[in-house]
């Protein structure tokens, strides 16, 4: 095998109550790649399209986190040439360029006839997420990679384990096309909070793995509540609590903040509930005058795939 | 049925990370109670084995307990006399008011055809931890109830779940028989926090609570961290860290201080190891000049049990 194409999927982080820990893929939207093994080392990337974005290697994210997988693999005469195909808008906080690294270390893997297990490209992958946010986080990658619900417990050691996905669980997504800068998002954070509040917090992630296992929708719904980071980041984002609070009128067992916004995530049980909660997101967004984008699917089990 | 026996288990409040939200059920030590109903209205504790606790129903938890079940059940003309043999150490840390509240309205809605659900019961035990410590607490009462690990995602409403215990669970206790007051071992704590602690312990928590669900003893282990609470608490019990050490040495798989001590739990996969767990605590404690007794049990799945 010397070509193959890729889809790589967007991903919600902080889910929530699961704020640095806990993130999601999505069915959609997704990326799509080119990559091709050729005998000329190095790596290309030979065109972006949907997105203006670094085609030098060093510069780009998919370069880095390929370049991060040679340096473990120690090959020596083999190159990659990669064509990307943008569908997540970077600086949407859906996970833009986690797709893009995770995307390229899952097919380059591939092609070299899988060297790596899925658990050891998450770190190849983080590498991206460095250039691009100057932390190496791997709250999106990790979804990406593995697909479904991921827990990233600590980061040394890197201690990541995936969490049970309910089958009927689906996401709704708004990307409110506003530019929220991650440096901006975190700088307004608190960096000591209530003693009180932490114990909700971590309450609520407790219930949220414990429903997510026991497929208890309810339990599910009860426990996707932030009390420390959505009271001070949802003032970023436009209408954020009468969509949130309409949102679960229409049926939403709740959501919040996608990464550090602007997206914001609604979780549904099944399709039809997912696509109300579609629809009343336009219908509050409609007379803002923000361009928006909404995605409804269900949650992404697999991590990236082989399309082709 | 006009009497029975119940075993009421001793608790482990807390569980490292799961401060003020997870608890767990004991085999050992536990109290052991006879209820009688009987037409005379109104409650007696006709004697306490084994503790000096006050016989009069309105100053001691399991009446205050039976009194806020029936006040529910709305019954008149029936009444019930109350005899404890304490096996628990009141002050110990592992749940002694919870016990007698537990087993007490376990035995009393058996008496009365079960009018009410387990976890209903939890309410009503409830009112005897708030004579205890002026705190209607949960962490106790639900698992002396309810068995296994449990949760309590959040006190308004009252929201508590039970969590997956693996078959091969195993606690050893030691009960340090110094005086820790639960006021005292609250005052000490901060009311705020670092986010970057608070993140990690929420990270271990959902880790935890996964860890139980799938079983996997190395997540278990690596997620028995309590960063925020045992660095504070941890000077109030003798020899902490050195009996930590060593008993993770001897293979458990971590543990902490029980409830808000003195006692402190370790946590192993399998007997055996509880066994040198407890030979280790033992090694430790011996030289100290400080009386403690140590208890190896498999967790209790089932709670207060029926046992005549």
């Amino acid at each position: 095998m010397d070509s193959i194409k890729v889809f790589a999927p967007g991903t919600v982080a902080n889910v929530a109550c699961g704020f640095d820990v806990i993130g999601l893929a999505l069915n959609a939207p997704g990326d799509e790649m080119i990559v091709k093994r050729s005998d000329t080392p190095g790596i290309r990337i030979s065109a972006i399209h949907g997105a203006d974005l670094p085609l030098d290697p060093a510069k780009n994210v998919a370069g880095v986190a390929i370049q991060a997988l040679l340096q473990k693999y120690e090959a020596t005469k083999v190159g990659f040439d990669v064509e990307i195909f943008k569908n997540i808008h970077p600086g949407s906080g859906i996970g833009s360029s986690a797709a893009s690294s995770a995307g390229a270390v899952v097919a380059v893997n591939q092609l070299l006839g899988e060297p790596f297990t899925r658990k050891q490209l998450v770190r190849f992958a983080m590498e991206g997420e460095r250039l691009a946010s100057g932390a190496a986080h791997a709250d999106n990658v990790a979804p990406a990679i593995l697909g479904g619900f991921t827990l990233v417990r600590s980061y040394r050691p890197l201690d990541i384990t995936t969490i049970h996905t309910p089958k009927d669980l689906w996401v709704t997504v708004i990307h409110p096309q506003i530019e929220v800068k991650t440096s901006d998002a975190r700088e307004i954070l608190k960096q000591k909070i209530l003693m009180t509040d932490a114990i909700k917090q971590w309450g609520n992630v407790a219930a949220l793995v414990a429903g997510l296992y026991q497929e208890n929708y309810d339990l599910i719904s009860r426990s996707l509540e932030d009390v420390i980071v959505e009271p001070i980041r949802s003032i970023l984002i436009p209408a954020f609590h009468e969509l949130k609070l309409k949102c679960k009128e229409a049926g939403a067992l709740g959501g919040g903040i996608s990464g550090s916004g602007p997206s914001v995530f609604m979780l549904s049980q099944g399709e039809e509930n997912a696509r109300k909660v579609a629809a009343t997101m336009n219908d509050v967004y409609a007379p803002l005058g923000v361009d928006y984008k909404i995605y409804v699917s269900q949650i992404n089990t697999e991590g990236v795939k082989v399309i082709g």
